[in-house]
């Protein structure tokens, strides 16, 4: 397992409501590949969004998102962290 | 005060030795500027690094990074956490 990055860019607007739900969503279907959403971080204005995932690749985390409606526009995994 | 994400995107090859000392170089006049920098991830094939910081603004953000000689690509407020 290792940790990654993924990026959203055009969620200019999002809500607080919007980024439960989404990640709500995420989490309950993480377990079908393994992953899971630890945190995520939004910024309405610029759109963009930040979620952090423990998982067994760059892949499986795209899954996920894909199948909630959100692809993530990059997918970094980061295994170093301070 | 607020959150922020501030993202760097030149760092290829970064080691676990160099993002430990660029941070603790931030934590070291961090509170020249009233920031506080919780947590960074970097991943040293793309060259990308995510910085969570709690500062009073973005400028404040770029200020300790630029002193400390790593100018962030972007700083983006983030005011929704799940």
């Amino acid at each position: 397992m290792a940790k990654f990055m993924d990026v959203h860019h055009n969620m200019k607007g999002i809500t607080r409501e919007q980024l439960i739900e989404a990640h709500q969503n995420d989490l309950a279907i993480e377990a079908d590949e393994r992953v899971h959403f630890e945190a995520a971080w939004a910024d309405p204005e610029s759109g963009v969004v930040y979620c952090l995932s423990e998982a067994p690749s760059a892949e499986a985390v795209q899954r996920i998102h894909e199948r909630t409606g959100h692809r993530a526009d990059e997918v970094h995994p980061v295994p170093l962290r301070v």
